[in-house]
């Protein structure tokens, strides 16, 4: 038995994203939750299920009694960071079609600017689980950026692509949040110029390829679709999603693989995706896929079959994948245009696109693919439109 | 759909408990995977799935590269410590039944004695997940056997029960690990007056009342039950899992609720497995009942219907839990007797009761309820035969 096309999202909700809040992780957990069962017209009472990051600080009980739920028969927390964004709602959605909960919401806050910034060194006391950093931050390796840095200087010594091609992924994202008033560079567009005149961060990455340190809270409710049909808005049916995790996977920091400029554990995803749906890429008009830093996207469009390897850079620079681009690529400005949640708020601007009311709308959306964090083990949705 | 008997344990596996194990955390989960995958006669090749405690220090992807696993989809994590022992099993088999997983190993590792004492009192940095603790601890109450002392004071005076019941819960239990060379109370047995005379905890629980702190990994390999049904060993049907969090709900201290002397948690996970798997308490020969503390045992038997409510102790009593009792409970001696493993240890017991191969087998066992963690959310199983 498959869970493919049985569930929906039926709900979506989001704070403001922003560099400080003024409010606590749970607040606004809450506020996110509350606007998706809202959006959804399903009562807090209903809730009887709550997934969320290992990450995350506001455990479900908590959030539960701020809700005003009822008794919860499903709650799960799944690790690794961003790859477990589109895992929340894949496990959500495993507990709804096997009759083990019947409205979830999944959800992710953090204060991940005001309450200690998101993207500095590792400092964390010792533990098997960090054993694997080691090895590398004698060396500098220490943050986020400088684990990227190593891929990314790979892939570009491999396929030919340039920091240029990297400057053209921000622009295009950049250029989606300009006109997305929810976004942080709301009316702040860049030029290429202006990339390539930014400052170093870890070579090769320049402060406009990494992604924003937020505050802000997202969530949505995945319910059977069934159900979604009777709701307040047209269901995004969760066509498929999937976890993986590959051979040689650590924690951001998969140097012992034969190859550095692929990502197995994004094709044990986007193999299985694919599959369920009986969806291929060529049927999706509209992708999110997750932007920590600019080469990620390159090579994610490269693991999901937009492209052939190696094919990333010429695919942006002559189909496109911003406005008016041959495949829109985060229009909601993504992670470094909208804000970093962790890519909940992609999930969220998936949703949207399905439902037609993104704030720029493809035309024709029937398929998106959502993606999750990169470098560690994930996720992915296929979301599509109730034929 | 339902999940319900559609999957099975197909291997157990838990290395030897102690006080100091003298290795890693990592190193016993590993064994105790490795061990439950040669039970099963499943290749470590073939695990696509793993699922833990969200307090396990053994991360997924280590496991499965320590194990030599193949590309992980499927990998979740359960919060609420003891109250995931069940759930883990319960996930994996929702995980299994999905397609989403074809071989999962839920495992928990710990060296809860010899790398950090389990039971003394918490003392981690505030965060939401704390603040309830803050209303608790300027009185005292900061160490596990003072929260549920709580209760059971309540639980004694409500229902008449005297220190007298619970010493007769730890007698039979004792009883048990006595006759279990893998218990860590092998060939000690405790009358009711060595009860008695065990000096206090936290009163009214005695020394014998409490559960141990110990060193020790254990995993279950889950399967499709037709897979399993081709395996070495016979299987263990999981007729119906469920996890459960109840109104009022706080981790280890919902004193808030109108009545401490029941555990709604437990009555959303009871309902949910006896409905599900069409079984009743009657059909059931011998249970695994989580026992961190006596009084708990009681109330449990309560719980799930073994007994009406107020009746446990009568119960125990009247018609017995240990060898030879009506209804044979924690048969391998339990945490009380055999080790503390955060349940872990109870679900392999509960396999090898179906299989017909505990060291203190019952008679004529078709079905087993296995359960979890108490004072937070939780989750059971019922396990079969099959037939």
């Amino acid at each position: 038995m498959s869970i493919a096309g049985r569930t929906a999202i039926a709900g979506i909700g989001a704070t403001d994203f922003s560099k400080e809040s003024r409010r606590s992780e749970m607040r606004l957990a809450v506020e996110a939750a509350s606007m998706a069962l809202a959006d959804a017209g399903i009562s807090p009472k209903e809730v009887d299920g709550l997934c969320t990051f290992s990450m995350d600080s506001n455990e479900e009980i908590e959030v539960a009694r701020n809700l005003g739920a009822g008794d919860l028969t499903f709650f799960s927390r799944i690790h690794y960071g961003g790859g477990a964004a589109c895992a929340t709602v894949h496990q959500a959605a495993m507990a709804v079609a096997s009759g083990e909960a019947n409205v979830v919401v999944a959800y992710r806050a953090l204060n991940g600017r005001s309450w200690g910034r998101f993207g500095l060194s590792i400092h964390d006391k010792p533990s098997a689980e960090r054993i694997h950093y080691g090895w590398y931050t004698p060396y500098g390796l220490t943050t986020p950026a400088s684990w990227v840095a190593m891929f990314a200087q790979r892939y570009l010594h491999a396929t030919g692509a340039t920091t240029e091609d990297l400057g053209r992924v921000a622009v295009a994202h950049r250029a989606f949040a300009a006109t997305n008033p929810n976004a942080w560079f709301y009316e702040k567009p860049i030029t290429l110029e202006e990339h390539a005149r930014s400052r170093w961060i870890v070579e090769p990455l320049r402060l406009f390829d990494c992604c924003q340190e937020s505050d802000g809270g997202v969530a949505v409710i995945v319910t059977s679709l069934e159900r979604a049909r009777d709701l307040a808005q047209p269901p995004a049916v969760i066509c498929s999603s999937a976890q993986g995790s590959g051979a040689g996977q650590e924690e951001m920091t998969s140097y012992y693989r034969d190859d550095l400029t692929s990502i197995p554990e994004a094709e044990v995803v986007a193999r299985r995706l694919w599959e369920r749906s009986g969806i291929t890429p060529a049927d999706v008009q509209t992708a999110v896929i997750y932007d920590p830093f600019t080469p990620f996207v390159l090579m994610q469009l490269e693991s999901f079959g937009f492209c052939a390897p190696g094919e990333a850079a010429g695919f942006v620079r002559e189909r496109g994948i911003g406005p008016g681009g041959a495949l829109p690529v985060n229009t909601n400005g993504g992670q470094l245009g909208e804000g970093y949640i962790h890519g909940m708020n992609g999930v969220a601007e998936g949703v949207r696109q399905v439902r037609g009311s993104a704030v720029n709308q493809v035309d024709g959306v029937s398929n998106v693919l959502v993606t999750s964090g990169v470098g560690v083990p994930t996720s992915g949705l296929v979301l599509g439109r109730d034929n």
